[in-house]
């Protein structure tokens, strides 16, 4: 039976760790908050040090809030690499750039040890639910090593191409969202001051050519003023510095997402960081100075 | 049995007035295209000119160009204005602005005439199917009168306020299409410069949060590179115009729709008009330069 070490157990990683200890997978976990760590050690899991778990796990999962931490948690002094042995296989589900995830397979590689990156879609609810989508990036064999691993934490996993993939395509992901967002925000700020109510024509609309699981998801959301998130403006600002990272690197211009990115910066400076991410449209009404709200009655 | 009119039978009008010959309606066309008029002519329709279909029809449809049309075949000489009984209601599903929208609900109003503005969502599949979404705005009494004939012409028709209602919702689900369809854009320009299969991208995402009815309809079109529309940039272009007339009018600053207009006019300086919209990927592509395509197996 391989031996699992799961290293960052936060909002996401937390109930991804659960989800395989329930499925009795032998789990060894590290997270710098003790208390969960206790929590997890209550429930079966072995705890240990990112070093221990490179000594002692065949396959090792990783989610971190971004690209330093993990390259700290792998690389770093008495990180996963100083102790990692040959024919392991490391999966990190964060959410960070390409090139990060192309730079940790590298350095893998010539450990004899595979890396797949391979971030996850779905947020919260899916991650306690176990029904997670996995975007990955690697060697097939790899992938195929961690499989039954994703199969206890999402509902799909797909490898969709060589290592940084996973990473491409989630950043793809995030710019679609948050533009979506931004979009169903530009729509519902100039229905609400023309003096439309704005259920009426979410209901007119959603049927049709504009609707989306965002539509869906958020408007409602909207029109009852509830911003508790959700995924965060926090995550998905960075999300969306990494997208303009990766474009930079490679040279794909994207004047949308740009604009997109300083109007999280100008959400950012009015304290709106912690609101889930369709409170995005509370810039486009401070410009316009109308509030999206409705008495919906279904 | 009333006598229905109706004023223009191109791309959206042909089937829509065809669903209501086909319903049996007692109906008489107006159009400039000679040809096309004789068709419904041959098929049982009377023909008639602005004004008399003006003095002869309970009930008028009219979708047209632009709101400069709409405004000369009603208010023009020898308009359906110059004729039309008191007690007669018309109906005008163009894609126009709010304002224009009311200003035809003022004029009509002093006359007894009913007005209400219903542009529609769905594009020509649609109109044929009869499955059009119907989005109007104006009095209950005059909705209710034209609701058997929008379900001959559709699949839904909502009521969504007053007067000029039904064009701001047109405009908002514009936006949310147009902007969204740049949102795939720029995501998917960005994948495949990092060396993604834009394919395999979309098969990974499609199930999540950017999930939407444009892209499934659009990324496979695509990906085949067929710019062959459905809805022309033309049209939306237009649109958008009308939304950004409309938010001026009303001072709702709308950032991303107006950087969005800018892309149109470099598509129609590129030559790109006649293309679907969903062609509006090729500005984004020629920035990167890099194409969307993909060796698509299912």
């Amino acid at each position: 039976m391989k031996k699992v070490g799961f290293i960052g157990l936060g909002i996401m990683g937390g109930p991804m760790a659960k989800n395989l200890l329930n499925a009795g997978v032998d789990l060894t976990v590290c997270d710098l908050n003790a208390s969960i760590v206790e929590q997890f050690a209550a429930a079966g899991a072995k705890q240990g040090t990112a070093a221990e778990i490179g000594a002692s796990c065949d396959v090792i999962f990783t989610i971190l809030p971004n690209g330093g931490i993990v390259q700290e948690i792998f690389f770093g002094e008495n990180g996963v690499a100083s102790t990692v042995r040959p024919g392991a296989v490391v999966c990190d589900c964060s959410s960070v750039t390409p090139q990060e995830s192309q730079s940790c397979f590298e350095k893998f590689q010539k450990m004899g040890v595979g890396f797949v990156d391979a971030p996850v879609s779905g947020g919260e609810p899916k991650a306690i639910d176990g029904t997670l989508a996995f975007m990955a990036g690697g060697r097939e064999a790899d992938f195929d090593t961690l499989k039954p691993f994703f199969d206890h934490m999402g509902a799909s996993a797909m490898l969709v191409g060589e290592s940084g993939s996973g990473s491409v395509t989630k950043l793809a992901n995030q710019v679609i969202v948050n533009l979506n967002i931004a979009a169903v925000s530009e729509a519902f700020v100039l229905a609400s001051k023309a003096g439309v109510d704005p259920w009426k024509v979410y209901q007119a609309i959603r049927g049709g050519l504009a609707g989306s699981v965002i539509l869906d998801a958020k408007l409602p959301k909207i029109v009852d003023r509830d911003f508790k998130p959700g995924g965060t403006i926090t995550v998905n600002h960075k999300d969306i510095k990494n997208v303009l990272a990766t474009a930079h690197a490679i040279d794909v211009p994207l004047p949308l997402t740009a604009q997109l990115f300083e109007i999280m910066q100008s959400l950012k400076v009015s304290g709106h960081m912690d609101d889930d991410h369709c409170g995005l449209i509370q810039y486009f009404e401070r410009l316009a100075d109308v509030t999206v709200q409705s008495s919906r009655t279904n």
